[in-house]
Parts: C-alpha cells; structure tokens; sequence
C-alpha cells in the first residue's frame, strides 16, 4: 500500500476499541513473536494430479513451486513473455507497450533501473524474507526515512513554497507538542490521565529529553535542539561548535500540514528496517522462474475458464500465433487480477463470479527518470529514502544503492495514487514525462539540466493487470472478500487480491502458500 | 560520540537562546545548504620544504596527502604495523596485545569482523564523504533505527524485567503525548502557546494523525494503532485482518525510561541516512595508506617532540629494533592523542604543554562475539540496527550486511562508556566475554548456546591512545581547547580532539584539513 493511501486510511479511520489495557511484560522468549512464520510443508502426495495455474507472478509461482514439490503434474498459463507480473523491473533496453499502443524503450545505463511495481519489502514479510534465504536473494537496505530528504510545499493562492528537510519538521513537531504539553501539566491542569504526583515529574523529566526541551521547559534555538534538527552551519574542527538552526514555528507546521509525512516511517509496513533487492525488484521473479521453467506456458492469454465436479477446463489463446488452446486439469489456482479475470467468460459458479466483479483496481502511476549526475547526492546530501510534495507527483525517491558513484542514477520521480494518477496515466508517454520532469524540477532545480531519459507506467494502461492492485471498500471486504478467499470446488483464487497486505507481494506469497495447503488438503480427502 | 553520551548531554544540558522566531521559508536552492563542504586545495607552492607527521592514523594521513599534493616533503611516524590508528577493524587471524599484556588473537571467520573504533559515518560528514567518493569506498546503510529491535530494562528490585520491541513505545510514546495534548486543547485550557481558534482545530487534527489518535482523540487499541506499533498477530491471507495488539501504558513507559532510548535516531549525527564501509571500517584507513605507504615509517614510537625558530625536532624509538633515531622538519602536525603526547618529553611551548595535560579521554568498552547462526534474524526479525538495554553493556548491534546469510555473524554485543567501562576494561579478556555473553543472554537466550568466540577492547588499555577520545568539559573547552587549535610556531595538532565532532572520524578529516591549510598559509609567508 502506498504512504498515500495508508495515511488517509489512519487519518480517516474512526479506531474502535477500548482504552489502553495492562500491557503484560514479556521477558521469556517467543511470546512476542507477532507472525506465525509459517511455511507451507505438503508433505507429498500430490503424485497423480494435475494442477492448473493461471498467470506466473509470484502467487503462480510460489503455488507451482509448493505444488510440484508436493508431486503434483504443475503446468502454468502466463500472458507476458516473462514471469513475474507485477513483480517487475524495467532495465535499458526493454520495451513496454501500454494499453493505447503506446511503446517506450527504455534507455537506462547497464544497471540502473525502475521497479513500476512492488519496490520495498519490510522485515516482517516472512514469507518473502523465507523464499529470499532458500534462494540467495541479495537485500540492501533502503532508507524510508532520509532525514535530509524534503518535505516541499508548492503554495500558491497567496501562499510561498516551502521546502525543508525532513529532519526539520521532524524534530520541531516533536518538540512543539512536548513544550505543549510540559506547559499544561506544569499549569496543574486536570488532564484526566490518571498521571499524578511523581508520574507527573517522571512525565515532564520524558518530555524535556524526548521533546529536546530546555530545563525551562521550552523548545528554543539553539545548539541542543540543533543537535537534533541540524544546524544553519555544522560543528566542525577547531573554532567551530556549529551555528544553530531556528526551528519551525507550529503554526507553518500546521498551515503547510507537514506533520502529514512525518508519520509514515513509523507505520508498520514501512518501518525500519526495510529493503530492496540487489539489482531490481524482480530478484524473486527470476529466482522462482529459473526453477519452474518449464512449467511455464508463456504469451497465453486465458479467455474462459470453467470447471464441474471432475475437473477444471481453460482455454487460451496463444499469442505466440499457436491459436486457441484448450487445457484441462483436476484443479486451478487462479492468479489472474480481478480486473482481468472479471472479463473473461466464466463458469466457476455464479457467488465468486458476482464476488469477481466487485472489486476495482487502484490506480497508480510511476516514473523514473535517469539523470546524468547524481546531483542530490552531490548538492543535496541525499543518500536514498523519499522526499514528499503535494504537487501530482507526490514522491521521489532516491536510488538505495551504489552511493558515491560518479556515474547517472535513476530517480523515483513520481508515484502517484488517485485522481491524480488517472488523470497522467491518460497522457501520452511524452508528455508525462515533461509533466514529471517540471515537477520534479520545483525540488530539484538541477533536474532540468542533467535530465538524460525517463520511462513511465501507468497502471491503469497495463494490459494485464488494468490497475495496481486490489481496492477493498469496508463493504467489499465484509461481501465479496470472504467468497473471493475461499476454494471454490476444483478452484481457489489467489494474489494480493486475496490477502491483508494488498499491493504487497507479501499478499501474493501467502495467498499461495494458504491455497496450496487448502487445495491439498482437499485433493487428499478427494 | 555514543547514543548514550550525547543523550545524556541532552538530558543535562540547560539550552540557552531565545523563544522560536518565525522561520524564514527557503523556497531557492542552496540556502539550506548547512556544511560548507569545503575541501582543501592547496594549489602547490611546498617544494623545498619538509613537514613531519606524527601519527598515522586519518589526521595524519589526510594532513599527509594533501601536504604532500602541494609539493612537500613528508613523513610519517607511525607507533603500530599498520597505519589507521583508532579507524581499525579486528578480523580473523589478527592479534591484539593490550597494555597489561593480555593478548587475544581473533577467531572471527572470514569477511567477519569488529570495529573496535568509529563504525558509522553520518551522510552530513563531507569530508569523509568527499574522501570515500574520491576512493572509491563502497558504503552500505547502517539501519541505525531498527523499529524490530528491543529496549530492554533488567528489573530487579521487586520490578520486572522488560523486554519490548523499539516500535511500541516508539509509537506509544508519540500516541500518548499526543492523546494527553489533544484532552487539553479540548478542555479548552490557555496553554499560553499563540495556538488559538482556527489553529487549535489544525493542531488537534495533527495530533490525531501525527500521534494515531482516534475520532475521539483517543490512544486506543486497535487495527489502526496496531498498524503503526504492530500486531500481536499479523494480517495475512484470507480471512487474517491482523490481531490487534496491546498499547503499553503511559506509566510503563515512564516508570521503565523507554523513552530514553527512542529519540536517538532523530539527533543529527545518528540520523538517517548513515553508514558504514563495506567489508569494515578501515576501508578508510587502507585507501589512505596505499597512497601513502613510502611515507610511513612503521613502528616508530615518538618519545620527545620539540620546536624552535627554524624548525621541529622528533626523536623516536624505532620497535623494530633499530633504536633512537631523531628526525627534522620545517613543520609538523602532530595527531598523536593528548592522553599520549601528554606523556612524552615536550619543548613546544609552556601554554600548549599544559593544554595537553588537561583533557582527559573517554573511557568505553567494545566487544564483538561471533555467533554460530544468525538467531537475531531467523529467530527475531532483526535485521541491523540497535537493541538498547540497562544492564552495563548498553548496547547490542547486529551485522548491517549479508542479511538472510545462512552463516555465522558478529554482534556488537557490548558498546559501553563511563563507568561501567572502566570497569570491564579492568577485567582479563576471558572474564570480560563471560560476563558480555552472560548480559547478551538476558536479551537473546539463544547467545549462550550459540557463541562461537569473541573479542573485546576497552580502549583505556589501548596502548596508542589510552582511551577513547577527547572528552571535552565545558570549562576545559574555553580554557585549553582553543591553545590546542592554534598553529604554535611550527606545530599544529590536528585529530578528533581539535575539533566539535569528537569521537568521529570526520572530527580527524576536518582536523587535518584545516591544519593543512594554516600551516601552509604560514609556510608560504615565511
């Protein structure tokens, strides 16, 4: 999910349930232990049977790989001429023809690229973590949190721009509250929060450290708070203790609503530590498909699928000029997006093809651009992470690897959710990436200058996917989501789209891994 | 500087300056630009004359190589067999002998290691920056905050042991703060804070996102507070929305000082972004030295060190058996650390000779311990980063490389100052790593069962330093640190201890660069 999206969700969202209980202290091992870490073990028997798999991202995948070591006879359908789906990752030399007919080249140095999908995964995401160790995937950090990154503000209607570094709004939101509340409970005022007597000193002593006050109480210039906020001039050798900085009143944090970026590295998706795959996103696409070859039928494009009480039946068109292909088998993961699936010719029972078509897709829209100098790193002191504007581009962020090098460099330079992202996604290739380049040139003046070439993907233009990801309403997760989840006869559903961690390959990997264990365990009582 | 320094000056220090003034807006690039990012450039004109070096370690090697880049003839004496000094890294095989005579040969495997020195580099240290670009040193981010890792408090005294992940309080801490402000404003009470009317409904709104406040402006438990502070059981596939976990309160967190240890990575020498040097912290040390080798000469311990009008004199004990030998030069900078020099038979001038004698060096205490199998990762989900606890080793580091490895690691199982330091570096090797492995398996019960060897270094029985690094009082800053910055004749010191970033290497870089660039401001007058 992106930051976008989860921060309106937090900010939105009316939180039920009751007031803070007795935490229980865990000092043995293991209680703390949030994900069940747990794998899927079929233990065999699968010799016999044959399973059909619809599409070879990384739920197709994962779901082949489980079900051949299982000993069941495995044969995927995948539209694209490569697997991975959206697991995916753009290099100098691809081409990429969006719905429209629109084709880009991309024209990225060797070893530079653009993850238009899935980018980060956090430490938490055991399932991808435990396929990464089995298969040697190389992970490097990336740093969601840049302190020296921008929060920039476009202004306008009377209003200046603003840009500052993170660190800045950061630390001032921080102390602001902390003087605040210092402030309010020094007063004596009845905070009805059962914090008294020696709790309220233990309360104050908290907030002059946590809120970087003085002993007065107050958040001020200086050098202390500048040892959090950074400096107008930095400490140096000999005669230099540093230049302190003045912080940002409350009232600019509150007018430019910069507390709004200031949270998400703090959300449990984003947390640190978080990473990306040496070399590209599509790391696990290549590690599953260089083991489940040939088992792959690529450039099939699935148009009906049915099945009855023996047995599941697709059929497909082969792109590749093969004509129409029938396939039968005992049974079917399908891994087609809804926003596909939902038009193809049906017969898999008429709740989970009402439950197909309820679902939309969310837009989304990428861009990468490779600048000839890595000038943030050189001017800016950025090394990775993200800078946030409220201009339509909404993020950038930084290349997480191969800091200090003199070469080019691939910047995020938009990833955008909403009306925003529809509204480029409808652009022609060209002119996005000028839209883009204007944008990014607000934060960046340099980027005009050292722009060198760039690619664009708007989800909505994907042809097989028609969308980012699955968007679940409240109503659609409590009357679609539970039929869309379960095994229908011969057949269960499984991606992202049926999983809790939507627009993550997390969803994808444990969507497999659940409807293998299903769908074994209902082929060994069959 | 360690965490736990720099937040103890936090906690103590009384800041001076004003109230907030309003912020100046920064909407030109540049501006906020904080370092001045200068390199020196002598631009030649040292033919002719000779400088002397003493000490081989980044002061001296960077005074080396740019003096010697403007045309003088240099030389370098250096105490150890390797060039570096405190910018040192223990593999296995090496052998280190500390002054009482213990000696521990390193028992890591392969591309394991220990920094017993400096081991991060902020992204805001140019000079090491500009240096590593020039070198070609490979950087990897150090996952400073590691939201997975724990704080851990012993308990004792009738008080339970804790044991939580930094994510709980760090997201508690911020949503109770907030909760508590956000009754206040509602209460309507004058906070005395300018934050009035349209304002106020601006600031609760903020704190209901910033601090994951409810509707009601509550700190509740709950899927929304959950996705910040995690879950007690994580969203999954299917039918798995994530089980909610529980807020500590507000009490735990004061009574147990968590928040002590959650405001750390936001001061600006901890934040992120920050790294390390791949394959260890010497990667420095050995660019420097492969460039400067012909100018070292090895194992030469200074004994007298003295000026007059026409230039300095250094006799020095050649180790290697080759006994006293005297050197001359027209300059020198001498980086060798006050706790040494302050020993040595000085001529250098009355006022410079006591500056010398009056600082102290930091006592502090590391120890590496390799452990069979990476438990931190496979067991907890820690990837990196820091785990903080009150028992004397303070502070547990895991490897920020070579994630997912199926192989053996090196924690940083004990990062101690002050006291506690002193106290451990008293202790032979044998029962030092007795009692860090006991103290580790308070937090990981998995340690005592898994460590495979270790080593430690209390760094007041480092026999070329004698402690850690210069350690600054208020009154011996404005007493006898601006006599120790001066040129005096001939001689200037250079090293972390003439500078504001003590303890850091960039303190030594800055250091050397300014002293290259005064004496040869002089040289070219005289």
């Amino acid at each position: 999910m992106s930051e976008i999206n989860r921060r309106s969700f937090l900010e939105m969202v009316g939180m039920v349930g009751g007031g803070t209980a007795l935490y229980q202290v865990m000092t043995s091992m293991g209680l703390a232990q949030a994900s069940p870490q747990k794998m899927p073990d079929l233990q065999g028997g699968g010799q016999g049977k044959s399973v059909l798999i619809l599409g070879a991202g990384l739920a197709g995948m994962a779901s082949a790989y489980e079900l051949r070591k299982a000993g069941y006879d495995v044969k995927v359908l995948e539209y694209n001429a490569r697997a991975g789906g959206r697991c995916w990752t753009l290099r100098g030399g691809d081409e990429y023809t969006e719905l429209g007919g629109f084709k880009q080249k991309v024209g990225f140095d060797r070893g530079l690229y653009l993850n238009p999908g899935p980018w980060r995964v956090p430490y938490h995401h055991y399932a991808y973590m435990n396929y990464a160790r089995e298969f040697g995937i190389k992970l490097e950090v990336f740093p969601q949190v840049n302190f020296n990154a921008y929060i920039h503000r476009k202004g306008g209607n009377g209003q200046a721009g603003t840009k500052v570094r993170l660190r800045e709004p950061m630390v001032d939101m921080q102390g602001h509250v902390s003087e605040l509340l210092s402030k309010a409970v020094a007063a004596g005022n009845d905070l009805d929060t059962g914090v008294t007597g020696e709790d309220r000193e233990k309360l104050m002593d908290s907030l002059r450290g946590w809120g970087f006050l003085d002993k007065n109480g107050r958040y001020s210039k200086g050098l202390a708070t500048s040892a959090a906020r950074g400096y107008d001039e930095d400490p140096g050798a000999r005669l230099q203790p540093g230049k302190p900085s003045t912080p940002l009143t409350l009232k600019q944090i509150l007018d430019d609503r910069l507390w709004t970026d200031l949270a998400t590295g703090m959300l449990y998706e984003f947390q640190s530590t978080i990473f990306e795959p040496q070399g590209g996103m599509d790391a696990m696409a290549r590690a599953f498909e260089s083991r489940l070859k040939p088992l792959i039928t690529y450039r099939a494009r699935v148009t009906e699928l049915s099945q009855n009480d023996s047995g599941v039946t697709a059929v497909y068109e082969d792109l590749a000029g093969g004509g129409t292909q029938t396939v039968q088998a005992d049974y079917c993961i399908c891994t087609i997006p809804l926003s596909i699936l939902s038009q193809l010719k049906l017969k898999v029972g008429a709740e989970l093809e009402a439950a197909i078509r309820k679902v939309p897709y969310a837009p989304s829209f990428k861009a990468g651009i490779q600048y000839k100098r890595r000038f943030w790193e050189q001017d800016d002191e950025i090394f990775g992470g993200i800078t946030y504007t409220d201009q339509e581009i909404q993020t950038l962020s930084y290349p997480a690897n191969n800091y200090l090098s003199q070469g080019k460099g691939v910047v995020l330079s938009a990833y955008m959710f909403g009306p925003d992202a529809v509204r480029f996604t409808g652009m022609n290739p060209a002119d996005r990436m000028k839209e883009v380049l204007r944008q990014n040139t607000q934060i960046h003046p340099q980027a005009q200058k050292e722009f060198d070439n760039g690619v664009s993907v708007g989800w909505h233009r994907v042809p097989w996917t028609l969308g980012c990801y699955g968007l679940y309403t409240d109503e659609t997760r409590k009357n679609a989501y539970p039929v869309l989840c379960a095994r229908h006869g011969r057949l269960m559903l499984a991606g992202e789209h049926t999983s809790y961690w939507n627009g993550w390959q997390e969803g994808a990997l444990l969507a497999a891994t659940t409807a293998v264990e299903e769908m074994h365990a209902f082929a060994m009582k069959s």
